[in-house]
């Protein structure tokens, strides 16, 4: 049984207002991998990049515990490439540059070895993409996550309402979910969003947490609050990467448990945003992710009995 | 030993996306007392009115404990009146029109019977004003707890650092957090305002919840995530008043007595923002609070043990 992560790997050029990047490896699944393999082994990642992506980027995640194997690296090609700007309040950017290349044609394809499925995060990609990796399994997963954004709100949205009805858990930020919903108050856009498909929404407020939602339950999780943010990139994918990875290694997908999982993710998202990239993430020690965990603790928790 | 609460009591005309109010009764006093009326029944309020001001207002607050004999009653004068329309986002709000009135010349007077205040809530009012009042006080309470905003900022920063220097809780709202320190991260913001007097600083963050800060610990409430805000007008004074009104009742001011203090503060303004106006926190049930905190609890708490 294992995780199976689907999405970008990238090269990133970022800018903020405490410096910029060269092209640096990005993309949801990088980050997504990344962050579920401080919570489980067994990950396997479909993807795709040009022959210019290096091989010691592949060797860094294989280092993780991730498998390859559905990596496809196209020859000739170029990696997809996004380069954005940060402005001042970093919960705002402007996208530079936007090469599609290998992404154009991307067609995932799943290796036989990846069929023991259990858990499968959907990074953020074409929804027709993401809808038929779900169909090209053969038993459905124990739990479907999927990421998506705006964009396809934009462009797709058909599709997109097609894939989301398929999932167990669907991530997007508030702005999104007044989107698709219509409604201005999230706890309304919640309810609306919980009649199109999925069991559970998570609606991610940046800097001001996460909710997460079911039909009759709802869970807060603040962010960290952090001396700086210093690069944003990347922190919705560790968010989600830690929420599966701790659900695919618990393997308890009850509500009390994803509530868990949501501290995880959190606190992963809170070393995502300290460096550039997956700097912070790459190489993380148990001590410091406890400590950190005991931080969210104290964060929020309080002690009150009614009478 | 009793609760002194100090600030304006007022009309507001209020206009949201869901409708409009006449000439309602509200002010931050009004608001602080209604709320802390649940927690503690030893109240003391200093304001002032108009001879306009109804008399059955003022036994609304007397019905709810509040003492007002330290509430100025100008005869040939009006009540301080405000009028705002909230945008559709409900975070930001056009004042219409401010009339000054009685609070031109307001000199707050401290009734002999008052001088055992032990806990002093200063609500949002001129920062010369609400030093009178600490120094009109023979003994220092417990605890000083001071409201303001943005405007006195812009406009009388000398006095207003002066005042910030007295007290041991300030409460200002994000913006005013960045504003007063010149820092956009909240945590420098806070390390920073802890350094110009008061001990503990609570952020205010609207829909977002809140922070409390000392120097070593932080604490986070987070909003309860409603269907509707239909007024958040009197939100953060309510929040105060529940504030001040717990720690007054349970004579606690330690950390963790400050953190039930801001969960039940926050479920006061949760209520608060239902209805127009006070109408909500009026007539208020012990089993609705309860029930509400029960809320607060379900929302955030979490279990997790870290091996």
């Amino acid at each position: 049984m294992s995780l199976l992560a689907v999405g970008t790997v990238a090269f990133d050029a970022i800018e903020t207002p405490f410096g910029k990047t060269d092209k640096i490896v990005g993309g949801a699944a990088t980050y997504i991998c990344l962050s579920a393999s401080y919570f489980t082994k067994k990950i396997n990642l479909v993807s795709v990049v040009g022959e210019d992506f290096p091989q010691e980027s592949i060797g860094m995640l294989q280092q993780h515990g991730v498998n390859t194997a559905g990596l496809q690296v196209k020859m000739g090609e170029k990696t997809f490439f996004w380069s954005g700007k940060y402005h001042n309040d970093m919960n705002s950017r402007d996208t530079l540059d936007t090469q599609l290349n290998v992404l154009e044609t991307f067609d995932p394809v799943i290796p036989e070895a990846y069929q023991d499925c259990e858990f499968l995060m959907l990074g953020n990609l074409v929804p027709a993409v993401q809808r038929k990796v779900i169909m090209s399994l053969k038993n459905r997963p124990k739990l479907i996550v999927m990421d998506t954004m705006n964009f396809w709100m934009d462009i797709a949205m058909e599709e997109l309402v097609k894939t989301i009805a398929m999932v167990d858990v669907l991530t997007i930020n508030d702005a999104e979910a007044r989107q698709l919903s219509g409604e201005y108050s999230l706890v309304k856009a919640a309810q609306k969003i919980l009649t199109m498909g999925p069991k559970y929404l998570i609606i991610k407020k940046g800097e001001h947490g996460a909710l997460l939602f079911n039909n009759k339950q709802v869970f807060f999780a603040p962010a960290l609050p952090l001396e700086d943010v210093f690069d944003p990139t990347g922190a919705g994918d560790t968010f989600a990467g830690g929420f599966i990875g701790y659900l695919a290694n618990t393997k308890d997908i009850s509500f009390d448990n994803m509530k868990r999982a949501i501290i995880f993710g959190s606190a992963m998202a809170s070393f995502c945003v300290e460096k550039f990239g997956t700097e912070r993430i790459v190489n993380l020690g148990k001590e410091e992710l406890d400590h950190r965990i005991q931080e969210f603790v104290n964060l929020v928790q309080f002690d009150i009995s009614l009478v």
